[in-house]
């Protein structure tokens, strides 16, 4: 498909679901045009990093690579789907395997 | 968790993912805080539609609602996921199953 055609937002990016070979969910974070080009490319899964304003090549300082076996987009054209295989321990920077590792109806977690 | 602390953006949204019982992704839209009170208080999934502006409780057009059955945050509190179960033909208004049907590697697709 004609990437250019989906929608990005406001500030250019899209977001970007990642979900392992088993179906979790490991990561939700956003691409620009150039990283989504980037990631078809390469077989990476490379985000930009909205606190950092960078291109965040997933896994090039923690060894934890997404490497991608199929990517979707979604009926409206603006969100992104990634099947990926997870390397090294996992997505999240805390060591968790899947950044969503804590329930919404436990009352003890906070958002770190 | 105090659902207040979770990080809405500009527009006071948070992307909400929706996943089914067997790990299917069915879409990403977005929720207010009164919306994500309203998809805990009532145990189905309702989002906020940008489109419209307003409360949208899925399925309540299309008699596809979505239970749901987990919620998650994740690390940064940016982002949640739910694990619902997906009622009747399924979560896309194309009548597809999830609305990630389409890969981006296929030339013939457009967003609709």
């Amino acid at each position: 498909m004609d990437i250019s055609t989906l929608k990005f937002d406001d500030n250019g990016l899209i977001p970007a679901i990642a979900q392992d070979l088993e179906g979790r969910v490991l990561m939700m974070a956003w691409m620009t045009e150039a990283t989504l080009r980037q990631t078809l490319d390469t077989g990476r899964m490379t985000y930009w990093s909205r606190s950092r304003q960078e291109v965040w090549v997933k896994g090039d300082t923690s060894g934890d690579h997404q490497i991608v076996k199929a990517g979707y987009y979604d009926c409206d054209g603006d969100a992104l789907l990634f099947v990926v295989d997870q390397q090294g321990k996992g997505a999240c920077h805390t060591g968790e395997y899947s950044c969503f590792y804590r329930r919404l109806d436990e009352p003890d977690a906070q958002a770190q």
